[in-house]
């Protein structure tokens, strides 16, 4: 196998640290419009597999003139989704393997945004999904933490705990505090407020794909491993739409476990306009009012040394268990900041993303997982990759996936 | 008589507006940095008695020369508290009466600024007090709203009320509504931002002045007229600090009816940073956090049409009435925006702030009202102004006040 990796950022960098540990890939390109970035990064890790290179991600020809220099076998996207096209089809030309952690980008229904869906999360990939196939051809889409392992459970959850399924229920959580901030969010402000403005879509059996305004449904989570209880509201997330193509779930949601005090930061700077991307004319100079607000506040590519606390991610399934009872359990996976920062060098949120594609990497050199066409997660066994997670190494990736019983009803 | 105001923006203008009805002045010479504004206001005014000029309110040179050359008997400062030391200074030099509507500016104290005051508001013109005295001057500062007719309010109290007063507690509440936003404060939010994140000031006997952190001691105030119940919470204000200096009131507060909504929209800002004034560098160029808090929202001054609803100012007079039981009166004043519009063309809230030194320089004018020295509005006695201010027109100014007796403890 021969890996590119497209992006030196927070997770390009975190896949870079915990693959060269493995032992499944001849060869690890890392490719970023800034090459210094990649350089650096290959000189830091001195592991021969790895190779430093330049790209544009918004072409689809630098995208597979790349692969095609390389010999790359398969390409991991570890940019910003807005580019997530022009890799997607780069890849299909040069005929490379197309891994993703965040899907093409959605438009709001553009006469009832909180009502109907517009253009969906991955609409424009699966719209090629035929093509794909046809040419033999996988991209494995959304394989990431979240999406990614929260669709591997689920498929996990509907393989072997369950006979039906009534909700999945996405439900991410942390009790991450950065000291000496009054407000530091540990991920990027700009794509958190893009995330949680845009309408929150829901599927439900019979009634398909539909949305709800901005924090709809707010519901008080009560995530596991000492992070407790935090505030969580609906927000559009690819496994919503991802779960229903290959689980019988009859309702998914995604909420996110923003807590009172994030939810309310992002309601007052949508009341009032802080939120826009347009820019306003401000004293003879043009700013966008969003970039602004990511200038006041800390990079949290930055904090990962001042960060404590705990991340998890995880889906909440309620049903009929195996043996015909109601069950109400979540599958969850948690990431320490203390022992990512120690062990990897890497945020706990971006090394908890990271890790995935590395296993499903690994999944695919060695036959366990494989297909043709525009695929999710939840499209292959979720067995292997449980245990490949969870197994100490050298066999396994020794980080450890929970189940918790929750009270029914 | 012969006034000048400087400044044409909404107050100055309506003072202008305000005044040209009353005959108690000989010339009134509108100033401002861009004479365009004055120009266009005394054009369409058309009064004979009234003239534009040019000024640099930041340099007391300019201002006495203005005064000199206008032979101008009483100045009445209508622009920003940050001019209020070059156009007092420039009164004393030319000889002029002089009157404002906020004082000069605080500075917190450098180690404890929620617990000790630093500079206070309004300490730079007090220490002028002597000079102002010996000369024979007189400067009346804090003669607008609030402070001013709230102050007013505490010497009538004082004087005609009360035997013995536990606290002087200014409340400020409206119900102001702006058509077609979201979320428009109708006054600067600028200048909203710098009043309540400094932090506030309360006045106790035998304690003195002392601050606490912004937005301190919440409180829900039922406001009359149809206003109703707002929260309020303590704000640095000038009434604080010029109420002790001629009552006897055991305490003093100010707090301001932002409501939670406002109070809400600060907080966030000021955990963000979003509230700094100092330029921080996005994407090439350099704006105030502040600034472009100011650029996403529609400016106030524009919103007069578009708002509907009552702005109320008053003093809540606790202690012992004149016959010896325990006694708790709110003292006020109500604009409503729909009658100040159509009878003047102005915002209430500027209104009501213009109305006040008109009515003080035409009991000037009487000689009603007179001294030496830097006195507040409480240093006057309180019944002729508020008869003034009640008294239906052509005698009076037709704006009514209204006395509310509370629940005693």
């Amino acid at each position: 196998m021969r890996i590119l990796i497209i992006g030196a950022g927070g997770v390009g960098s975190a896949a870079a640290r915990i693959a060269v540990r493995r032992e499944f890939f001849e060869t690890l390109v890392i490719a970023d419009y800034d090459p210094a970035r990649p350089s650096a990064l290959v000189d830091e890790l001195g592991d021969g597999r790895l190779s430093a290179a330049q790209v544009d991600a918004s072409s689809a020809d630098s995208v597979a003139a790349l692969v095609r220099e390389h010999g790359s076998t398969h390409v991991l996207n570890a940019v910003d989704p807005r580019f997530v096209m022009p890799i997607f089809t780069g890849c299909f030309d040069a005929g490379a393997v197309y891994l993703d952690m965040a899907m093409s980008l959605s438009t709001p229904h553009p006469d009832h945004p909180h009502e109907q869906t517009g253009v969906k999360l991955g609409d424009e990939q699966f719209a090629r999904a035929e093509d794909w196939a046809a040419a033999g051809r996988l991209a494995l889409v959304g394989i990431g933490v979240e999406p990614g392992l929260s669709d591997v459970f689920a498929r996990y959850a509907e393989d072997e705990l369950f006979d039906e399924i009534d909700e999945l229920g996405v439900r991410d959580g942390a009790n991450l505090v950065v000291a000496g901030y009054d407000f530091a969010p540990s991920f990027s402000i700009w794509t958190t407020i893009e995330e949680c403005l845009n309408p929150p879509v829901v599927y439900e059996e019979g009634r398909g794909w539909y949305t709800t305004p901005p924090f709809s449904e707010p519901e008080v989570f009560d995530f596991p491993d000492g992070i407790g209880p935090v505030e969580c509201v609906n927000v559009e997330h690819e496994e919503v739409l991802l779960m229903p193509r290959w689980t019988k779930a009859k309702r998914v949601t995604f909420k996110y476990g923003l807590g009172d005090e994030f939810i309310d930061v992002l309601k007052v700077l949508h009341k009032l306009g802080l939120d826009k991307t347009s820019p306003v004319r401000v004293k003879g100079v043009e700013v966008s009012p969003r970039d602004v607000v990511a200038a006041v506040l800390p990079d949290p590519a930055t904090l990962g040394d001042r960060m404590t606390g705990k991340t998890c991610a995880g889906v909440w399934v309620r049903g009929t268990g195996k043996d015909g009872a109601p069950r109400s359990t979540y599958l969850y996976h948690v990431a320490d900041n203390e022992q990512t920062m120690s062990e990897y060098g890497s945020q706990a949120v971006v090394w908890q993303t990271a890790i995935n594609p590395v296993i499903a990497l690994e999944l695919l050199s060695r036959g366990e997982w494989g297909g043709t066409g525009v695929l999710g997660p939840e499209a292959f066994d979720a067995r292997p990759f449980l245990d490949l997670l969870a197994a100490p190494a050298p066999a396994g990736y020794g980080s450890p996936w929970g189940i918790e019983e929750k009270p029914i009803g």
